[in-house]
């Protein structure tokens, strides 16, 4: 079997919800779990305690330091949250997701899921570096959910899906998307590109703007050949007068 | 509605487990909790912190000194098991448990979910007593689950079933994706200003440029607004060395 998904905590808070997450990841089959900025100590004895069993998967556990990095090498990343937000970013449950994780994965794709914070959640920023949103279908008169039991519902459903669903996947030509990291790159330059045209420098703007694009370039699930492409495309038009002279 | 599943836990030996449960419990909608002989000491600060809001649960819960009293009330009654014992007695999935609970509770019945003790689980005697086990499907090298994430799993899927979790709503926030005119405008623009630069005359390869490049954006399924954006970026980046002067 390929890779099962990868999972980054962003800045968890509670030791003992790092080891009961990598628990419940073992008990589905998962083995890959990353940090970003989580608390100094987080390695103590109640998160092994709470991983009981488990903790070959904090012994292998790596730290980032933002959520872009934690993702570079990754493929296809979803993002967990509660709440519903204005951006623009399909959201799926966590079904759907399994079944679609799981075809990216038989397509040798290395895919991820991120979790927020324990009080409050993903930030925008983070959404902006996802291609979708797993919402887990809640009572919505007590929504908060223990951080832990999130990752066991989504791991959950993927151990389900693998184990139910044979091979039968949807084809998509052998299409590899782009990793994150090649993602990231062309946002960085494009965006430096469009800070010195001034396209970014309407006041209060400048953030909003870049996520949009950002979204809407992600929504593109991009290969790396498109990304080549879209490079060619911002340097040519960047260099156009001086082009345009020839014609 | 009718009533939820009741939860009820056999000798929880751990009062954060009690906690959490209630916690997951509410989650999903559920209401009744009942402890079979639990720790003298159980509703206490840990529990309270675990539950993280859920604390009604946990005042309304009642003690039994029996299974079998414990559910003396109820008309159907499942078991969660983790192994697979000799006794004759139907082995489900939680999904399929879900699906069956839900029947019998729109026939007007009180059903209930029982769970066994942290370390070793239902007794052959617990088993006897209940229609059905359910067995959630795990990694078969490491299937210890915490109790509480077992209740979390067993109520999720409850939750989903009662819901019918409605179709993946690509959100979006009142999107409403561009026309096609809108859209090979902007492809008219792009490829114009493409052959200004340059960037198309590659000999040969003109045509299927243009096909990739439109068959990025198209994926996208780009909203109006986001058409605005790419305008306004094709825009400035081909207007990039006059804007540059004044940086």
């Amino acid at each position: 079997m390929n890779n099962p998904p990868v999972i980054i905590l962003i800045q968890p808070q509670l030791s003992w919800n790092i080891g009961a997450s990598a628990r419940s990841m073992l008990n589905f089959g998962l083995q890959e779990l990353r940090l970003v900025t989580p608390k100094q100590d987080w390695q103590n004895k109640k998160a092994v305690g709470t991983a009981a069993g488990a903790e070959q998967i904090l012994k292998n556990t790596r730290v980032y330091k933002t959520t872009a990095n934690a993702i570079a090498d990754l493929q296809t990343v979803y993002a967990t949250s509660a709440r519903s937000r204005d951006m623009v970013k399909p959201v799926i449950t966590p079904r759907e997701a399994a079944v679609e994780l799981n075809e990216s994965i038989m397509h040798e794709q290395r895919v991820g899921i991120v979790f927020g914070r324990e009080k409050c959640g993903l930030k925008n920023d983070d959404l902006s570096l996802v291609e979708k949103v797993i919402k887990i279908p809640l009572n919505p008169n007590f929504s908060s959910m223990n951080l832990a039991h999130s990752v066991s519902i989504i791991s959950y459903e993927w151990y389900q899906t693998v184990h139910e669903i044979p091979t039968s996947h949807t084809t998509m030509s052998n299409r590899m998307p782009a990793t994150k990291s090649e993602i990231f790159n062309f946002f960085a330059r494009l965006e430096k590109d469009l800070d010195n045209s001034g396209f970014l420098k309407i006041p209060g703007k400048r953030e909003i703007m870049i996520r949009n694009i950002r979204n809407l370039f992600l929504r593109a699930n991009l290969t790396e050949q498109e990304i080549r492409t879209l490079h060619g495309v911002v340097t040519s038009l960047r260099d156009y007068p001086k082009n345009a002279v020839s014609n």
